[in-house]
C-alpha cells in the first residue's frame, strides 16, 4: 500500500502541495488542483453510488473536455475503468464499443457524437434498445441488474452529478489496477479496448518529463483528441508534474492561436497539416505565440514560437509507441545523431527484437518489436486469446518490425500485420473490408493504402461484385461511410473479378502491385493529395 | 512479468540499445555497457554457484569502486541484496554489520577497511572467528550450513571470481524484491539496514531524471561514498539514463581535479568543504573543470565550472530526503522560489504532515513528515517491530518534523528524536551514548551536538562517573573512537553528577541549555571549528 501511486494520489498530493496552480482551464471553467481534487471526489461518490465499482466501466463520449480529465481521475478513484470513446466514429461503431464494454455510466455531449448517436438504436447488455435523447430523458438510473447505462448528459446533467456527490475518503485503490481504456488494434476487424494501469501512466509519465523536459511550469494545450493515447499522454504527464491543462474541444485554428497566447501555452498536440492551419490563422499576427516551444516547421512559424533546437526538444515526436505500451516505447531525443530513427528506449521500457519463437534475432536483422516494462498495458479488456497471443514469451509483441542498428538504435520498418495511416489515424484493413462485405452486392473485397501527399496514406478498396449484382464507387463509399467514421471511408474503389489470397487473407502485395498501394508507415512520405 | 524492469534489466537493455557507450570508469579500468553486462552475468553466475540464492546478501568492504555497482547489479539479476558497507566504521560496528546481515559472501579491500578489521576478530553466526586476513586465505567456500560468509579479496582474488562464471540467461526476477542495503537510523543504538528494491530505486531514478534534468550524456562522479545513498543515487540515475559511471576510491582534491578534466564529468557528489578543496588543489588552474555543471559557490570556483542557475540546476541539493526513500522525497528544484526550503514532493511520491494518531495535521503546523509512493523502501533487514511502527495508518513515518507552507511547499523543522549532524554524517546519540557505557568508569552519559562552524556540528559528551571511579576526557573519548567510526566520536566531554533525565531519555533540551547544545538539523549553521 506504501508503494501504491495511482494518478488519484498524484492528485491528492497536487491538492496539498500546490494549493494556487491552475490545473484545468476549458473555456469558462478554470480549477485550481484543491477544486479539481473536490470535484473527482464529488464524481467519484456520485459515480459509486450509481454503480461504478472497482472494474466498472464509464465512457465518456464528446469531443475533449475537463470533464475527462475528472472522469479519468474519478475512475482511478474507485479503481474503477474510464473510456474516452472516439466521437468520430460511426453510430454502429459508437454500438460496438458500448456493448464491448457494457459501462455503467456514460457521459455524453450535444455535438458530432449525438449527430452519430441519433443515427440508429444503440444496444447494449441489459436489453437497453433506444436513441440515447430518449434514454438520456427517461432512463436514469441503471436497473435491478445493473446492466442499463446512466446516460448523462455533459452541462448541466454532469454538474448536477458532481454537485450531489460528496467530499470524502476513499479507500487506496492498487496502482497495478487498469484506470483507462482506449480503442485500437483492429486487426481481427473490430478495435479492441487498451488496458492502461495507474502504474503504468505514472511511468509513462515519468518517461516524458525525463526525456522531453516537462517541468512544473508546463502548460499543454490537448489540440489533439483525448481518445488517442498521443494527446492523452501528455495531458498525463502534464498531470503528474502539478503542470496546467487546457482543454479546447476539438482543433480550431484560431481558437488554438487563441489559447495559446491566453493560457501561456508550453506545447499543444500539433503536427505538420495542423502547424499549417495555426500560420494562416496568424498570418496578421494578432496572436502572440512565443510561449510554445516546439519544433522547426516553416520561415513563418518559426519566427512566430520559440524554436526548441536542443537534442531533447520537448515537441519532437522522434520515436516509436502505440496504445499499448501508454504512449512511446523509444524516444529519438534519447539518442541524438541516431542511426535508428526511433531512438532509444525509455529509460521504463526494455526492447527486444524477437523472431516468431522468441528468440532474439542478430543486430541489423528484421524482426517483432517487443517490450518489457513499467509502462505496459494491462491486455486488452475482455480478450483473453489475443492478450495470451500479445504476450508470448514473457514480451509484449508489439506488431510491429523492427531492428537494431550497430549504434543500438532501433528502426521500426513497418506492421507486422497491414495498416494504413491517413492523417495521424490507424485505418485496419480488416475492419473496412468487414464492412464492405456487408453490402448484398459485394462478394469480397480488401483494402489498401495509396500514397498521399497530404493524409500521408488514402484507403482504397479492391472490390470483387457477386455474379449480377451492380453496385457504384459511390454507392460502396457511402455505404462504409454509414458504419465507419470518416477517415476509414475508402477514398478510391477499384472493381476485380476477384481478391487474389494468401491462405485466408488478402494477397496485399500483389494488390499493391496492382493498385498502386505503398505509403505504408515505416515507408517515406509520398503521392498527391487525395482530394 | 511484462512490467517488471530491475536494475540488471536496465544494464540488460543498455548493453543492447548503447553498444558502444563506457558504463564505468574505474582507475585503469573501462567498461563499456554491453562489457559490464557480461561482467554483471559472470560474476551472477559465480555467486549463485557460491550460495547467493535470491534474498541472500553480499556485502562489498571498502571504497568507491565498479565492483560496487557490479556486485549490486549481480544481486539484482540474481534477487539477492547487495549491502557496500561504511568502511569508516570501526572493527567494532564492522562486526555488528556482518552478524546482523549474515551475508554469504563478503568482498573486502585492504585499506582502511583492512585496517579496521585487524583491530579484532569479527563474528557471525555458524562460528567463524578470525581475522579477515586469515579467513581471506584459509576458508574461502561457505560450510554445510551456509552460515560462513565466502570473503573474497577485491581485486586479483574478485577478478578470478568474475572470470570463473559463466555467461548464461538468469530467470526473471521480479522488481519488488530488495537489491540495494543501506545501513542508517541508529535511533535504538545501532544501526539498521534499509532495503531499497529494484523498483524503488528504478522509480528514485526517474524522479532524478526528470528534476535535475540528467540526460544520456550525463557523466557522475562518485566524489562521496557509495555507502551513502546520497552519492549511490546519483551513481543508480546515471545508470538509468545510460549516462557514464566514474569512481573514485574515496576524496582525493587532485584527483577528483584530474578525473573532471579527463572523463568530462558532468555532476560529482560535492558540497562546500569539498568544493573549497578542489578550488585550492586547482589554484594554479591546471585543470579544466568546465564541463563540470554545479551551483555558484565562490568566485574562483564560479570562474573553473559552468554555473547552472536554472531553478532546475542539476546539482541543487535543495530538498529533503532520506535512505528510506531512496534518497530524495522532496526537490526545491520543483517549487523555485518556495516558502518551504524543502520544495515539493517528487513526481513519484505523496507526502503527509501527520500527527501521532494518523490525522492530518492543518497547513501550517508541525507534524512528523510520512510519505507514500514508488521510491520509497521495504523496511529495515530484519527489524520487524520497527518497520511496524515506522509504517503505522499505511504511511511511511520518516522521524523528522515538518509543514506545510501556505504555497503547499515543505520546511523541514528538524529530526522527531535527536539527531546530530556532524560532516555530511548522522550520528545518533544513542549510539554514542550505549558505547560510552560500556566504560567502567562510566555510570551514565548524554551525548549532544554544539554547534560547528566547519563540520555544521560536533560531538559532546555529557558523561557521569561511578562513585569512586575515574576517567580523563582523553580517556574516554579513547574509548568511544575504539568503537565507533570517528565522525561519531566525541570532540567534547564535560563532566556531571547525573545526567538529567526526561522518563527514560536524557532531557537533551536541559542538556542543551546547560552545555552549548544547538545547530541541529533544520537549525543554520552556526559555532566556530571544533578542531
Amino acid at each position: 500500500m506504501i508503494h501504491d501511486l495511482t494518478l488519484s494520489d498524484v492528485l491528492a498530493e497536487h491538492a496539498r502541495s500546490r494549493p494556487l496552480k491552475t490545473a484545468a482551464v476549458d473555456g469558462g471553467t478554470r480549477l485550481t488542483y484543491p477544486r479539481l481534487d473536490e470535484r473527482v471526489s464529488r464524481l467519484s461518490d456520485a459515480l459509486a453510488a450509481r454503480g461504478v465499482a472497482a472494474g466498472e466501466r464509464v465512457v465518456w463520449l464528446g469531443q475533449n473536455s475537463h470533464a475527462v480529465l475528472e472522469l479519468l481521475l474519478a475512475c482511478s478513484r474507485l479503481g474503477a475503468i474510464c473510456c474516452p470513446a472516439n466521437w468520430r466514429q460511426s453510430a454502429d461503431e459508437l454500438r460496438f464499443v458500448l456493448t464491448d464494454l457494457a459501462p455503467r455510466v456514460v457521459v455524453w455531449e450535444h455535438s458530432e457524437t449525438a449527430a452519430a448517436l441519433a443515427g440508429g438504436p444503440v444496444t447494449v447488455p441489459g436489453g437497453w434498445d433506444a436513441g440515447p435523447r430518449a434514454v438520456g430523458a427517461a432512463a436514469r438510473e441503471p436497473d435491478a441488474e445493473g446492466a442499463t447505462p446512466l446516460w448523462v448528459r455533459a452541462g448541466e446533467e454532469y454538474e448536477e452529478l458532481v454537485a450531489g456527490g460528496a467530499v470524502r475518503e476513499f479507500p487506496q485503490v492498487a496502482d497495478t489496477e487498469p484506470v483507462l481504456a482506449l480503442y485500437t488494434a483492429a486487426f481481427g476487424g473490430r478495435p479492441c479496448a487498451a488496458l492502461l494501469s495507474n502504474a503504468a501512466l505514472v511511468a509513462h509519465s515519468g518517461a516524458l518529463l525525463a526525456v522531453r523536459r516537462m517541468e512544473p511550469d508546463f502548460t499543454f494545450l490537448s489540440s489533439g483528441p483525448l481518445f488517442h493515447v498521443g494527446t492523452m499522454m501528455f495531458c498525463l504527464a502534464t498531470l503528474q508534474i502539478g503542470g496546467t491543462n487546457v482543454f479546447t474541444p476539438a482543433f480550431d485554428p484560431q481558437e488554438v492561436c487563441r489559447l495559446i497566447e491566453a493560457e501561456k501555452v508550453t506545447q499543444a498536440f500539433l503536427f505538420g497539416q495542423m502547424i499549417d492551419a495555426l500560420v494562416a490563422a496568424n498570418a496578421d499576427r494578432r496572436y502572440d505565440l512565443s510561449s510554445l516551444r516546439f519544433v522547426s516547421h516553416s520561415p513563418a512559424w518559426d519566427e512566430m514560437i520559440t524554436v526548441d533546437d536542443s537534442p531533447w526538444c520537448r515537441s519532437s515526436m522522434g520515436g516509436y509507441g502505440q496504445t499499448e505500451v501508454a504512449g512511446m516505447l523509444t524516444f529519438l531525443g534519447l539518442a541524438p545523431g541516431a542511426a535508428g530513427p526511433a531512438g532509444r528506449p525509455s529509460p521504463f521500457t526494455q526492447v527486444r527484437i524477437l523472431d516468431p519463437d522468441g528468440a532474439e534475432v542478430p543486430q541489423g536483422e528484421v524482426g517483432e518489436i517487443c517490450a518489457r516494462g513499467k509502462s505496459l498495458f494491462s491486455g486488452y479488456f475482455a480478450r483473453p486469446d489475443l492478450n495470451a497471443s500479445k504476450s508470448l514469451y514473457g514480451w509484449h509483441h508489439t506488431g510491429d518490425l523492427g531492428r537494431r542498428e550497430p549504434d543500438g538504435t532501433i528502426t521500426f520498418v513497418g506492421p507486422r500485420l497491414r495498416l494504413i495511416k491517413s492523417g495521424n489515424e490507424n485505418v485496419y484493413p480488416a475492419e473496412v473490408e468487414r464492412v464492405l462485405k456487408t453490402h448484398p452486392a459485394v462478394a469480397d473485397a480488401a483494402v489498401i493504402g495509396v500514397p498521399d501527399r497530404r493524409w500521408r496514406q488514402a484507403v482504397k478498396a479492391i472490390v470483387a461484385l457477386r455474379p449480377g449484382a451492380t453496385a457504384t464507387s459511390a454507392d460502396l463509399t457511402a455505404h462504409a461511410g454509414a458504419h465507419l467514421a470518416g477517415y476509414k471511408r475508402p477514398r478510391h474503389v477499384e472493381f476485380a473479378d476477384a481478391i487474389p489470397r494468401k491462405g485466408p487473407a488478402p494477397d496485399y502485395d500483389a494488390l499493391d502491385a496492382a493498385h498502386g498501394g505503398g505509403g505504408y508507415p515505416g515507408a517515406p512520405v509520398t503521392g498527391s493529395p487525395a482530394d
